[in-house]
This record gives C-alpha cells, sequence and structure tokens, in this order.
C-alpha cells in the first residue's frame, strides 16, 4: 500500500483499549466454610465457574460484553502502553 | 455430643446450594482481532482479569455475592449431589 499523502504515515495500531463488562450468575454446592474468607469469595467463584458445568455448579446467566473506549478517554497510563506498543509494532513493520 | 432427641439423628451437611453473583467492570488493552470472537471473549476477558491488574489492565468495579440457598429451592441434580456428599461424609463421621 503506497501513501497517498505528505502527512507522516501514522501506523493504525492493532491494540486498542476496551470498557470490559461481565455478569455472572450461576449456582454452586461449596462447602460452607469455604465462602466465609470475603477476601477470596471472588477469586474462589470465578475459579469454580472456569472449570465450567459439572454436577457442582449450574450457570444461570453469563453476559459478557467489550466496547471499544476512544483514546481520549483511557487513562494517561493505559495511552503510554498503547505507544508503547504500537511504537514496538513500529519497529517490526 | 449427645443426641437429645429420639428423632433419627441429621447430619448437617457442611456443603451447601449457593447463589452466586459475580459483576466485573474493567478495562483492557488488547489486540482488536482477540476480541472478535464472540464464543471466547468471556473466557478471554476472565483469563485477562484472572491475571490481576498491570499495564494491561485498570480494575473498575468487582462486586461478588454468594447466598445460601434453601436446598427446596436447589434442582434435583444438585439436591442428589448434595445427599451423595451427605452420605460420604456419614462414612467417616
Amino acid at each position: 500500500m503506497k501513501p497517498n499523502s505528505l502527512e507522516p504515515q501514522v501506523f493504525s495500531s492493532e491494540f486498542a483499549v476496551y470498557d470490559c463488562e461481565i455478569r455472572l450468575k450461576f449456582r454452586l454446592i461449596e462447602e460452607k466454610q469455604a465462602l466465609n474468607n470475603r477476601e477470596q469469595l471472588l477469586e474462589l467463584l470465578l475459579d469454580a465457574f472456569s472449570y465450567g458445568a459439572d454436577e457442582y455448579l449450574e450457570p444461570v446467566q453469563a453476559h459478557v460484553e467489550a466496547h471499544e473506549l476512544s483514546e481520549m478517554d483511557a487513562s494517561p497510563e493505559m495511552r503510554r502502553q498503547l505507544i508503547r506498543l504500537r511504537n514496538s509494532s513500529g519497529d517490526v513493520a
């Protein structure tokens, strides 16, 4: 593909920032004391869900969304990371 | 502990059925083509979230709930599984 302008070519990055949302509902058979630790609850439930449905887990709802976010709405840290990724892509292009 | 009734002793199971809900929001830097596959989107995003926050991921919200469900409201499959677990606990008691 040939540059058709005298403007500096901007590499269109293959990376983008996404706003992601996950909502999961499921039923789980678990030992009562295992769920007492609030700090580890999220990790435990995510692990359980990741194993998939079996006789211990029944999925009820799984909703997932990912929308590309304008770079201008991303945090400065993420913008910097995008620039790093873009520059390193540029090196091999 | 001594039985204080002539009713048959019911083993109080250490297992229960839980209604679980997880809501996650986060921002993620990802390759554009990686998010095109809708079927693998949930798995990909859960994996990314499980790695934890870094220069590619910023958590926005993490909400988790787990409420014990009455056995009577559980599915027949889960009730059967609870009975199996209870019986196997009974074997070692």
